[in-house]
């Protein structure tokens, strides 16, 4: 009943998160080509950082499924994680309408890099509340590598934007086709 | 369960959608008549997306009673929905503010069209989870003439806006009143 | 089930609409006392939007607990009350930043009578859904008294507001103030 | 049945009140340190009152585990405690984009009493509703130290803003540290 309220709170943040940031699609004045090539840099962000909430609300859904209880850590966890993804449509829209540049596509990437980690806390946090190494979660993660070389993309990623937006830009694109194909170990152990 | 969270986040995205429109109704200055007509254009866009997001709640609830199970696919293949869906707001914006220009009206019916080519996918995606040609959704479904026409109404309005937004409108119009009625075959191959 | 899905949405788009007003509350540029009291006029007409979308939320509440079925005609009675209340938001703000001019306040009266037609549309079709006159429904509402004489001020409000904006305001008030206390005809009748 | 309902509604329009703050952080035109060194105040703000909402929202879901009914009071009180918070954004914004000027950060202090005011109403109806004094809620709360506490803060921050704004934001800053744990007494008295 508990986890079915926060899963319920969770997925209207990530509804409005991710519609929200078509908000940045700002209307443009004129109706030319021109005006519309005009807006396609903040379209294509718009679409990564689609992906990107897309990504964390399947995995995120996953990782409940795996949580039995719900504690105070949890509850902050999953805030702080919200917190992060709330700061998607801004990041999303600064990287667009400055079409890449070097400032706001590192930026991009810190926001990326502390959601992640806050998805890697409150996934320590479940864990830890349904018994630690043994838990089924535990074992569904393993080494948890994906996330280990997602966190190591967006580090590079995050100085190299200064010297090259492109690699950034291509980095952020990676991570997030590696992520497309939900995560099925947890499902997989459940099922065992 | 899964299912619930996966119709909770969909109605989440679709109530967004639908109500954040109301925002590109932007609060004019002034407060006489010639104002209230200068914003009659957005109005008449927003009421036609209100009923087209209206269509898509409103089937989108019918084939997801026919789903039994959820797979990435059909999560992956239910965002991509969502993503179109998500532009509406934009292209409504875009085409009432510049009092159906060629270009905009013609985009309206590219989001429609993908969104309804994405509708397709998904419904795809059910039927094959659910045992292909023999589903029950299959059936139910039939030859999909009314998919199909609405397909091609906006295949042709899209060139045709720069022809005539008033036949591109025209079309628009003729494909939300042949969808009003809630699609029944579903719910009748259900009751069967 | 499907009544579940229902009021899911229609909760999803009351409280953005609910909230989505404040957004009118646009934050001024200056810091002094004299700022504030320009926004007075746009807060004075949020608190009474609150009010009447608490209303509708509340009533709505109380109508879909005497409904038992959901069919094609209630999904779009459902949507066609929510369009009208959608446009709250834009009235609220256009009368509130005209400081409550004539065409405004109106037009305020315009959307309000129309959200009650669509309120009463709605239940005359759960009623006609569940039995007719002797539905528990049409026995709890009986004369709807409270509803007409609602109607009837509102009617009154619209031409008067060119009149004197502040009568209609005053009418706008006082109907709110006769529909704070939750319609408890339905959960008597369903209690016997 | 009902609670669940009023439940949904409240976490839908809190989960809208958090994200929509974030639209207070307007993407900046302009793309170096100097730029996102001026959204900083209003992103400490942002973060200040993500933290609140959340806090609100904790407690909010466990004030509500205590209620075994639901009356038209409870509905007004609840509905009476989302008009505070939503005007949360609000003051959020005026007080960042001002640079915590007098003004803005007592009002800031203003709107967070009335908060924790309606909070307080909210709690009391819901103990009237289930037994008065012995109610298990009322046990659990006890002299409610901690929330007379806050009221008192809050009270002393919002004159204390004229003389000092860095004492009224260390005030805030202080209630919310406070309340950061999630309010155990309900759960352990419902425990028992």
């Amino acid at each position: 009943m508990e986890k079915n309220r926060l899963e319920a709170f969770s997925d209207g943040v990530l509804a409005i998160i991710i519609t929200i940031m078509v908000l940045e699609l700002k209307v443009p004045e004129g109706s030319d080509l021109a005006v519309l090539k005009r807006v396609l840099p903040v379209f294509l962000t718009y679409l990564l950082s689609f992906i990107y909430v897309g990504i964390y609300w399947n995995n995120h859904h996953h990782l409940l499924m795996a949580a039995h209880k719900v504690n105070g850590a949890m509850m902050w966890a999953n805030l702080h994680l919200l917190f992060w993804l709330s700061l998607v449509p801004f990041v999303t829209g600064w990287m667009g309408e400055n079409h890449f540049a070097a400032l706001p596509t590192s930026l991009y990437g810190v926001v990326l890099f502390m959601a992640a980690a806050a998805y890697f806390i409150l996934q320590y946090c479940i864990i830890s509340v349904s018994g630690g190494k043994d838990a089924l979660l535990a074992k569904a993660i393993g080494q948890d590598r994906k996330g280990k070389v997602s966190q190591l993309m967006y580090a590079i990623a995050i100085p190299a934007a200064f010297w090259s937006q492109w690699l950034a830009g291509a980095l952020y694109v990676a991570v997030a086709v590696m992520w497309l194909i939900p995560d099925k170990r947890i499902e997989r152990v459940i099922a065992e």
